[in-house]
C-alpha cells in the first residue's frame, strides 16, 4: 500500500446516537435512545452507543451505517454526522477518535422494536440512561443538542410524524425532542405563518374526545422555499 | 501499544478553512480564505487548505492549530470543528479521513497579513480561489455554508468587528459573509429589535461624510439572555 503517512495513527470509529420518538402513553413520553450492551472489555456488560471501527475504503456514512446494522438490525435509517470526538484519553486502549452520528426513528413503527428485539439492544429514557462506556454520555448529550437546534432550524420532525397528523401531535413531538413544554398558541401562530401546513379538510377518527383536523406537511413547497433563501424556525 | 484494532485503518488529518474579512477597498471587498502552496506531491504546487496528519496523543483541535501554526505562522485563532470528510477517494494516495473546521481573522489586524507573509501562504477571494488539491474546494464550500448559518444564529461575527462600529459596518461584514445584499431598514430593525446592541452615544471621527453612530455588542446580555434560552437570529 502507498501509504502517506508511516507514524503510528488513532483508530476511528463511528457511533451512532439513535433516537426514538412514539411512546404508547402520552403522559410519560420521554425521547428515547437506542442503547446495546457490550459483551467485549472494555466496560464488558456496560451500555454502549451502537459504533465500530471504520474499515479501509468504506465512507463514514456507510461504516455508520453497516455498524447499526450490525448491532441492532435497524437499517434505512437516515443518519447524519454531527461531531468527530478526538480526546486521546476517550479510550482506555489507545487513542481512538470517533465521528459521531445522529438518527431518528419513529417507534410507532413496530419493525423497529422487532428488529432490536433478537440482540442486547434495548430503548432507555434519553435523560435517564445507565451509565455508559467510553465517553458516550458525552456523545449522547451533545446529539441531542444538536437534534434539539436541528428542529427548530429544519423540518427533519416531520419525519417521524404519520403523513396526516393534528397540530397536538405536532406539538407533542416539539415538546419532547425540545424536553420542554410549549406554549400552544405561540406554537401554532409561529408554525401556521411559515404555511408549510396543508389543511387536509379532514378529521382525525376514532377518538373519543373531540376531533381535531389533520394536517400533512408540504414539502414540495418547502423544497421551492429553500431555494429561494428561506429558512425555517420555530 | 495495547491496540484495540489490528486491521490497516484509514490515516486521519485535519484541515482548516480560515476565512478572512477586512479587505481596504469596501467597493471590491470580498471574503477571504487563507490557502498554502504546497511543496510535496500529489498536487505539487497546487493551492491548497493548511493542514496535516494528526499525531498520537494529540486532540483534534490541538491538531488543527498546530498545523495551521506550522503552515501559516498564525495563532490564537478560534478554530471550529464543522465537518469530517472521509471519502475513501478524496486522497490519491490511500484511505485519508479529514476532520475539517473553520476560523474568521479580522484582516484589518496587520498581525494576521505579517505572520503569513514568510511562507507560501496567501490570501483568495474565497468565490475565485484556483483550482484546490484533493476535495479542498468542497470542503470550503462547506465551511462557507457553515459559516453563513452560524453568523445567522450566533453573535460570532462581532469577533470580526471593532469594539466599537457603525450599523453600517455590521451590514457589510454581514454582506461579505452572506455574500449577498441585505436590505438596510430589515437588517437595522432585526437587529435592534435584539436589544444587543448598546449606544456608545459617540459618533465615528476622522471621517469624511456624515459621521455614524457607534455601537458595542452587548456580550454580558447575550450571555444571560442564551442561558434563558434566547435565540439569536438574523
Amino acid at each position: 500500500m502507498n501509504t502517506s503517512y508511516q507514524y503510528p495513527r488513532p483508530a476511528l470509529t463511528v457511533d451512532c446516537v439513535v433516537f426514538g420518538i412514539g411512546a404508547s402513553d402520552a403522559a410519560t413520553r420521554k425521547l428515547q435512545v437506542l442503547l446495546i450492551q457490550r459483551d467485549l472489555p472494555p466496560f464488558k456488560n456496560a451500555w454502549a452507543l451502537p459504533g465500530g471501527f471504520v474499515r479501509i475504503n468504506e465512507s463514514l456514512d456507510q461504516a455508520a451505517a453497516r455498524e447499526l446494522r450490525e448491532e441492532t438490525g435497524l437499517s434505512k435509517v437516515y443518519l447524519e454526522q454531527f461531531h468527530t470526538f478526538g480526546d486521546p484519553q476517550r479510550d482506555p486502549r489507545e487513542h481512538v477518535v470517533s465521528v459521531a452520528h445522529f438518527a431518528l426513528v419513529n417507534l410507532f413503527d413496530h419493525k423497529v422494536l422487532a428488529a432490536t428485539d433478537a440482540r442486547d439492544a434495548d430503548w432507555f429514557d434519553a435523560d435517564q440512561t445507565p451509565k455508559l462506556a467510553f465517553d458516550h454520555q458525552l456523545i449522547l448529550t451533545s446529539a441531542w443538542q444538536r437534534l434539539q437546534q436541528a428542529v427548530r432550524q429544519r423540518p427533519i420532525g416531520f419525519e417521524l410524524l404519520p403523513r396526516e397528523f393534528t397540530l397536538t401531535q405536532l406539538q407533542q413531538l416539539y415538546e419532547v425532542i425540545l424536553n420542554q413544554s410549549l406554549d400552544k398558541r405561540n406554537f401554532r401562530k409561529k408554525l401556521l405563518a411559515m404555511e408549510l401546513l396543508i389543511d387536509t379538510q379532514r378529521k382525525q377518527t376514532g377518538v373519543a374526545h373531540r376531533a381535531a383536523k389533520l394536517y400533512r406537511f408540504d414539502r414540495t413547497k418547502y423544497q421551492r422555499l429553500q431555494k429561494a433563501g428561506f429558512h425555517f424556525e420555530l
